[in-house]
């Protein structure tokens, strides 16, 4: 447990530093990154690593919270580029020695509250 | 951590029964529910309960994933109305005695893969 979260803290810092060395070796050769919004999947450590080295723009991220137990992690992370923030949310799954065998992400994107809840909630 | 996990199995167990008795039984008094995509907060228990209640939609769902540690959990589930089909992240944070204090939940909704990266990425 405590080697796979030390592993997801070092790819999120590779990540932002474009340490596209340290990244990789935080990653199993034959990692799977899902994301399932696109039904995209990425196999394989070398394109995973392209993937990101080639994913455009000047984003930074913050870790906002982190949840794990032996073999899983979950981050819910802050992306920034320029004045515009996302949210992420990535499940890892550990390959047993330390290494992240699996990442599977969500981009949930502002929307307007539905119609018939505003007496319940408020906004900030 | 055994707690929070069971009383998460409970929320989203009786929230699928539309059991509401069972639903607030799960959650402290003062229970904050948070939706970061809309902005909104619900604060609560009676609040919490009733926007769960007058939720319109023949919905059900299942539990996708799971991920616990000492005072929180993470959800994955998938929601059902017809044929349509959402997922939703669920981060809970608990009181200490067994109840939940915090739930944030993120939408992540289908989205076009950007441009550029169909060399890397199959689809499903």
């Amino acid at each position: 447990m405590t080697d796979l979260r030390k592993a997801v803290g070092r790819f999120w810092a590779a990540a932002d530093a474009r340490d596209w060395t340290a990244f990789a070796g935080t990653l199993s050769e034959d990692v799977v990154h899902t994301l399932p919004q696109t039904r995209e999947q990425i196999s394989g450590r070398e394109r995973y690593v392209r993937f990101n080295r080639e994913y455009p723009g000047d984003w930074h991220l913050s870790i906002e919270r982190v949840v794990a137990e032996a073999g899983q992690v979950v981050t819910w992370t802050r992306f920034t580029v320029g004045q515009e923030e996302m949210n992420a949310i990535s499940f890892f799954t550990g390959d047993g020695a330390g290494r992240i065998s699996a990442v599977t992400d969500f981009w949930p994107e502002p929307y307007d509250p539905p119609a018939g809840r505003a007496h319940l909630a408020e906004r900030h």
